[in-house]
């Protein structure tokens, strides 16, 4: 990787995946506030708990964009860093049926993306191009092509190999637990000191949603957590870098009155029905169990042969708690998914209702609170924000179902600043 | 009616509609705030353009709420008055076809309601209850069975039926247009007044949504607006009342990068398609055309017998622009509505298309500004107030998919100050 390019930082024009991009000749950091709801913002802002965000805000752009389906990391991850929905760029779960391997299989691996990844272009620009994550599993998709820097905090130790400091030296801060909030400040904090050190001058910071799943909007730990954001926020300001941010989705409650999970077996449902041979996926799942118990608002069914598609997906619709149901063809055009990594019937569940396999399937006893996720409909609209004015088509194109994975094109394209 | 009880005031349990109402010995209002999408919050906090309303949010409770389907005005206000939804309530538009009469009508008439209103209940319990709104096509809905005053801004001079001074009087207020922001500010202003001058002690303030028709929440009128209304919450704040504020629904712009409205014109598509006998109900009908030239993201079909409804709801799902398409049973399941007063299939559209039925019918040279119009699923979350916090159970309940019209429970019920 190329680290001898001084000031001034080189701007140019970039074609990506039918996309135009004006690369400026300043310090660009792209947040992705994992699970970052409006409620969190409207809290946090009401309760003057995140001055810096707010200012940004009052003196940037801010609106509230689309997500991707199903509303989950590495989807809009992806989605963020291609500026293309999951049905172009491959990736639409964080797991999936590999139907010609028949095996389930984590969708970590860059291999799985079909699209090019922005930040790997950025960095074939000559452009010192970071990519900090709190989770180790989104690295990967995120790093894909890309000759810069990339580490997680969860594997923290590893910025050796890019010649970098230890984390701790870089940023003051212990290891983070994949567990709790500092993991996320970490990132910020990290992506900060990469810009003022000038390893990096233009970085991509994604989040974790740990506290959002542990905690509602209005508990303190919740409030806490966007103040120490916010602080970390304050210190990326400060290296002058031009901000866009946005959130890969919601965040709901899913759980019952007595705090147990609100949960449709629906793998369980269908046999005890139809009989065996149906497989559920549930894109949700990954390592970080603690946060959800692989437990979210949208599932896919592959439904054996002796079955009927249309009879599963009428009895789906009728089932409290399933708000919508999709064949394989409307569900890829509907909700932008790639039909090949989908099965026969697709679901999705209610704002406070999450889809299961079996009992059996799902450890609930790692959930650590009232279960909240995210995954469906009632987690599609984030927060987006960008550090200064847009200009007025950009303005303009804001109103138009703004998608989370317009941010990329926002904050490099439309700055009022930059306007004819 | 009753204006004879002085001080104390009389508290008292209520049980209607299959909830419970602690009826407190204070001053209530409840507000709903039109058209209130998170957008036009999140920016004017932000911009500090409402620091009332910011207060009663950080002080008191606050949170999302889901509204009912569809997201129009009538609906909503009738869902909030009586507590249920509207396949309870009855009132699924401003406007349907009444099949037994073959006509399309109005539904502004308290005939259509089909539970009780809670404020008249109230009135019943020797409280002076007031109801204002900005139009006057609420104000028949809202005071059914009421024993109390009862007027909107549109017909104003209307006051005297209630032996209350002049609107002007009474306000201060020249009497605004149906179409401006004074219109809102002074449903606010008269319910501030109302409750001064103890011409009533509990209030229902419904305002009107003109403004976020009119512009985007970053729009300095919508931020003048903001700032306006929140001087007016002000005023109501110092009167003492226990306030709880929420939305019918949100707001979203509906048109293309020329400004035209992006309309999908149902009926001509349809009658094209497989031939006459189609209507399509377009619910938000109503005679505020400035708002919103009969322009939203819900419709629903009258199929001809000559055609198949499983055909046409296929057809119309592989529409670009349709998002969602439900049989009758299902749509009166999954979106709350009485089955006898929709069509054969139900069709709601994205979050930037409106659907129509042919051009000819909508005068869109009344529309004065882009289209920003409500009805579909992407304007269903609404901001929830309370100013005072909520006890243990209730800020539970809060998270377990709230609707707006929970606001009179967590209002009455929900204060952390009764808690046991």
């Amino acid at each position: 990787m190329s680290r001898k390019i001084k000031t001034p930082l080189l701007g140019g024009e970039l074609k990506l995946n039918f996309r135009k991009y004006h690369i400026p000749a300043a310090k660009v950091a792209i947040l992705c506030l994992d699970g970052f709801a409006h409620e969190y913002l409207d809290l946090a802002l009401a309760k003057e708990k995140m001055p810096h965000l707010k200012r940004m805000i009052a003196r940037g752009y801010y609106t509230s964009a689309r997500a991707a389906m199903p509303t989950y990391t590495n989807v809009n991850n992806v989605s963020i860093i291609t500026g293309v929905a999951p049905d172009a760029h491959g990736i639409c779960g964080n797991y999936f049926y590999d139907a010609k391997k028949n095996k389930e299989v984590m969708m970590n691996s860059a291999e799985y993306m079909r699209y090019s990844n922005i930040l790997a272009a950025v960095a074939g620009m000559n452009r010192k191009v970071a990519v900090v994550t709190a989770k180790e599993k989104l690295k990967d998709l995120l790093s894909a092509g890309l000759n810069g820097i990339a580490f997680s905090i969860e594997k923290g130790y590893r910025t050796y190999e890019w010649r970098l400091p230890s984390l701790y030296k870089l940023t003051g801060m212990k290891a983070a637990s994949i567990y709790s909030a500092e993991a996320s400040l970490q990132v910020v904090r990290a992506g900060t000191r990469l810009l003022e050190h000038d390893y990096a001058d233009f970085v991509y910071l994604s989040l974790t949603d740990y506290i959002q799943h542990t905690y509602p909007p209005d508990h303190p730990a919740a409030l806490d957590f966007c103040a120490k954001l916010d602080r970390e926020i304050g210190g990326l300001v400060k290296t002058g870098a031009i901000i866009g941010a946005t959130a890969d989705h919601g965040m709901n409650a899913k759980h019952l009155a007595d705090g147990k999970p609100n949960i449709l077996y629906l793998e369980q449902m269908l046999t005890r029905r139809f009989g065996k041979g149906f497989r559920v996926i549930l894109p949700i799942t990954d390592p970080y169990v603690k946060h959800h118990g692989a437990l979210g608002s949208f599932a896919t069914v592959y439904v054996p042969a002796t079955a009927s598609v249309r009879e599963i997906m009428a009895w789906a619709l009728e089932q409290e708690g399933i708000t919508e149901v999709y064949d394989r063809q409307t569900a890829a055009k509907k909700l932008e998914l790639p039909d090949d990594r989908i099965g026969d019937v697709t679901v999705l569940s209610a704002r406070n209702v999450v889809l299961g396999r079996s009992p059996r399937y799902h450890d609930l006893t790692q959930l650590e609170a009232p279960l909240r996720s995210h995954g469906g409909r009632y987690e599609e609209m984030v927060p987006f924000i960008v550090s200064k004015p847009m200009n007025k088509e950009y303005r303009q194109r804001g109103f138009m179902d703004l998608r989370n994975f317009d941010i990329f094109d926002f904050t490099l394209n439309g700055l009022w600043e930059w306007a004819d």
